[in-house]
């Protein structure tokens, strides 16, 4: 039976910040639990039940059905006073963290009833073939050749980089193996030139010999040789702590991680990457990989993918290859603002109009420039690429998943030997050999797959969500652009740090005049603190905002720009050492609508004001206690 | 508040294997699901939804809706069609997987409604402080001291399987890195006294010089330097695929791996162990650690954790030291059927008492020895311990977890320095610094707590699950025990591969009077696609088991004298190079019951015969196809 989808209507897919959706959402989780009681019930109908109406009515279960009860109230009372209002349409602005899709909850709920593995096949044929399909969806979201292509579910982003450094690490060691074991294979080749020979001919080469594979491998860098041989791994300075955690862990270690300075924009600076590699080059050192991220942690930015493949295509002519990741855990789905029905991307001049066509945005939004294009375009020439369900996939927790260009690659890591693969039974694929997990829920699966089919991953789908997230963005960017508040005699603006290549908002806050680094730090730490859990409460409190440091020990220099554009010496910014950044997710799937935003940008502005004033009151009544010490 | 826990009854804890529960799991899932509404709709009552009446009422929205129920059909087809029937309380004997605990999976639904991150406090206060205290519990659970051990949830047992490993290379490292940066801490110690420094001695030397923490762990294994000088990881002969594979990805390699001898009751053999490490001590190779294992994958066998302990104790005096970690993934939950109600272990003298006194068993049960009372008892030795909640913990996948024996360990894994510890707030744990995964669900943590709250870790809760799964795993094999089907002419018989440690049940069917052991390996493997979803359909089958393959590159001669018994000669083991060994995982929380096992005994004996009546049938159709053809 083929979908035909509808116009796909935002409104129906969330339970909504007042849970206007409650009625549908308890409709389809009902009947997906009566479906499966009822599986329960017709499997085998001679069969009696176990638990009869006699031991119901036993002491022993009534007290544990009451106790069980009771539990529900702790749970729901620790739940309720110390979760985060993320739900609100126009109040939190924080942390990566959302409504997600109502179709993905109760996906996750109705296969967790099922409780399938989906390592093992044999325990979960359905959600597995779905994780299949999923895979396949992914592939495509990334431009990947069809039938050439694999991906899988994994637990998160992290899991996911360090599967993408095991390929690499795994895969650049595959020639100085070859050498040992089939020589005629790589005659005449240097050790420089077998750590850089291209993915593709690496594995070209094994096509040709795969009753060698099991030995070749067996010599790799699984085996524990080499590992120090096998070059840097750059990756930005706007770098997640997953990627110094994943070359521990590796085993290739930190000494091998470089990471390259970032521009004005937060995105990695392709001259400096240049740069490092030939530096690198000119002493022999290869490069095992390079990151490239689209959607940056704390700023949401996007590194010029296009330009790292043209680099390493320009420097491939004078025989440096170098592996490239793409850690899109966050920006991954974004990818679907950019593929028009058939899941072709789409050219650039017809944009505008597909935009128009599918009702991307409800009014004109400035956010897209040709290098942002670019960048996602040229995803699909990196062999490997983290995309996490739980981000922009508005999938819940806990759902990561990593996508490679040749599923050829797989072997390059995959556990089992020949002999013992599948243990002679034909299953589609036992996902445990090729992955970190040795078990995974197959309710996961059925979360991102039942999301895969209500949102398509194109601009008839999920493009419309990701648009909606971009245009609450700007309007928050613009919301916040330059805003004053008047807090007795002061005057404190907010600046943004940039214009946000997707859909994250830093800012701070700063006194007009104010040319102290460190009380600006402060202040914008107060605010902080006064609008999260800190000291703002969590149900109680009516702005919520995260915060994150750029310090000098890992962004270097790159806010110095910044720093200076708000009028603090560049004497400031060493002495400081850091610049303490608010921080806004913008996910929510409702503050793109002009009218809702109005409304609550109002009720924002005001909570803003009192945080201010209570900062400030608190601040004086510092200097008092001070001064009266003074005095005293 | 104090609970008062009840006498529990299992009953009243699952959904029932005829859904005998519905009412009950409705009660209290749409209670939570009200209490989250209710919720949203309270924080910032002023506030005004924005799904409106209006939006309901667009086509698109109506479009939108129906789409999604339409999927959710597909969804439910799919689960209903392509799922196995584990809820029986009897004639599924397979692969491991069960019921799951309902109020794990209700838990697991609410939690989910917020979404928490449990690596970032920031998003997830209420599922942070709940996984904190499940760590707690499960060192509790291990009689590790109060105070000083720590443990959290990841993703699987394979996930910690790697960061016991993981602890193990870096902890191992650190006073060849003390010895770089504080050479005058470990003054006038050889290289292979450093390498056999017990764990506590290095940690009490760190304790020391807190100020060069940061730089000793830049020198250690994680910098990616002396990775080969750390020695063997030695682990048992039923050695799980995950240990390869973790030593792969830790970078220490394949090649640093040695498998150790089992014996005829599938444990590691503790002599071949001690000749193994002295044999490597001979030539200078330390040992970077030992496994042990708690509930084998294929066996459900239990090592001798107190004889390694005892042997490190031993070989400690001649200056060699290994760190142990204990593979309990399986069987880290049946620890609670050895604690009291004050979480105290058992003396061997009281245990009878004691199971008599919380009704551990239904009938008398000889499954206890005091070896595997032993092994339990020495865990608390081991310096880390691998369980997983959604194994014996009746918790729905993906719910891993591992808890250490010290909680300074965690500083030598940890990605932090301490410039950037926690970004300025006081937070209690960033869980992501200590662990490979970078995002987690809050929601599998509230799954977790809740199931302890209703089932404690000790006799009086999860100790009578465990007991019921045993018992009911003893009674499925004094089924088997020798049983005997006449199909035609033949006789088959069925033999108990060895006597259950824990609760999972492996044996074959022979033909009396074979000794090919080729044909009953196809036997078997003819019997496992009978009853499972290759040839014996899924939702239809009456019978359901699991296999595994004893091969000789894996398991060695281990089988052999299995094999002699079953009146195989040594020749015929070698020519066939494996055994096919059928395999049950007794996990029903109902099979205990003598009553409802004897009815479904006689179900599925029937089941068993009609079974091999079409294996038999199906083998001389094949003959008489071949003789046919050559008559021709």
């Amino acid at each position: 039976m083929k979908y035909e989808m509808p116009d796909v209507d935002l409104k129906a897919l969330f339970l909504g910040t007042k849970g206007e959706n409650t009625a549908l959402f308890k409709e389809l989780l009902l009947k997906m639990v009566d479906e499966h009681v009822g599986w329960r019930q017709n499997y085998m109908p001679q069969d009696l039940p176990v638990i009869t109406p006699k031991d119901k009515s036993k002491k022993t279960y009534q007290e544990t059905a009451d106790h069980m009860r009771h539990v529900f109230d702790l749970l729901s009372s620790k739940l309720r006073a110390n979760s985060l209002p993320w739900h609100s349409a126009g109040r939190f602005w924080g942390h990566m963290n959302s409504e997600t899709l109502m179709p993905s909850i109760i996906a996750y709920t109705a296969a967790m009833l099922w409780n399938g593995n989906n390592v093992a096949y044999e325990s979960s044929p359905g959600t597995s073939q779905m994780e299949e399909e999923v895979g396949h969806e992914f592939a495509q979201l990334m431009s990947y050749e069809k039938g050439r292509s694999w991906g899988h579910i994994c637990a998160d982003g992290s899991i996911a980089n360090i599967e993408g450094l095991w390929y690499a690490r795994n895969i650049k060691s595959l020639p100085l193996a070859i050498k040992e074991v089939a020589p005629y294979c790589v005659a005449g080749k240097s050790e420089w030139e077998l750590l850089n020979m291209p993915t593709k001919e690496i594995l070209d080469i094994l096509d040709q010999i795969p009753d060698k594979m099991d030995e070749i491998k067996a010599h790799s860098a699984r085996s524990g040789k080499n590992l120090h041989k096998l070059g840097k791994w750059l990756i930005p300075q706007t770098k997640h702590y997953s990627w110094p955690k994943a070359a521990d862990i590796i085993g290739v270690g930190l000494d091998c991680v470089e990471q390259i300075d970032v521009d004005d924009n937060y995105r990695m600076d392709i001259n400096k990457l240049e740069a490092k590699i030939r530096e690198l080059a000119a002493q022999e050192i290869p490069v095992l990989g390079v990151v490239g991220v689209v959607g940056t942690t704390e700023e949401g930015q996007v590194d010029r993918i296009d330009q790292i493949v043209e680099l390493r295509e320009k420097l491939s002519n004078e025989g440096i290859y170098f592996y490239i990741h793409v850690d899109a855990a966050y920006g991954g789905y974004a990818r679907s603002i950019f593929l028009d029905e058939n899941n072709e991307f789409i050219p650039w001049e017809e944009i505008e109009d597909v935009y128009a066509k599918y009702n991307i945005f409800s009014e004109p939004c400035e956010w897209l420039t040709k290098e942002i294009y670019d960048s996602f375009k040229a995803m699909n020439q990196a062999e490997s690429i983290t995309i996490d369900p739980h981000k922009m996939g508005y999938i819940p927790y806990a759902a990561g998943g990593i996508v490679i260009k040749d599923i050829r690659m797989r072997d390059a890591i995959s556990y089992f030997a020949t002999y013992v693969f599948e243990k002679g039974a034909n299953i589609p694929a036992l996902l445990g050999a090729y992955m970190l997990e040795g078990s995974k829920a197959g309710a996961t699966a059925a979360a991102v797959w039942t999301a895969h089919r209500v949102l398509p991953l194109n601009v008839t789908g999920y493009g419309k969500l990701i648009g909606a997230s971009i245009e609450g963005a700007y309007r928050f960017y613009h919301f916040l652009y330059n805003k004053e508040f008047k807090v007795g005699e002061k005057t404190v603006r907010i600046h943004p740090l940039t214009r946000p290549d997707f859909n994250m908002v830093d800012y701070v806050f700063n006194e007009v005049g104010n040319t102290n680094l460190e009380k600006m730090n402060k202040l914008n730490h107060s605010f902080f603190e006064q609008a999260s859990y800190v000291k703002g409460g969590l149900y109680s409190n009516e702005f919520i905002t995260s915060h994150t440091d750029f310090a000098i020990p890992d962004y270097g220099n790159s806010p110095l720009p910044f720093v200076k554009g708000l009028g603090f010496s560049e004497r400031e910014w060493y002495y400081a050492g850091k610049i303490t950044v608010l921080r806004a997710c913008a996910l929510s799937p409702y503050a793109h609508d002009k009218n809702v935003f109005e409304d609550y940008a109002h009720a924002i502005e005001k909570a803003i004001q009192a945080k201010l004033e209570a900062i400030y009151s608190e601040m004086e009544a510092e200097v008092e206690e001070k001064v009266a010490a003074l005095v005293m």
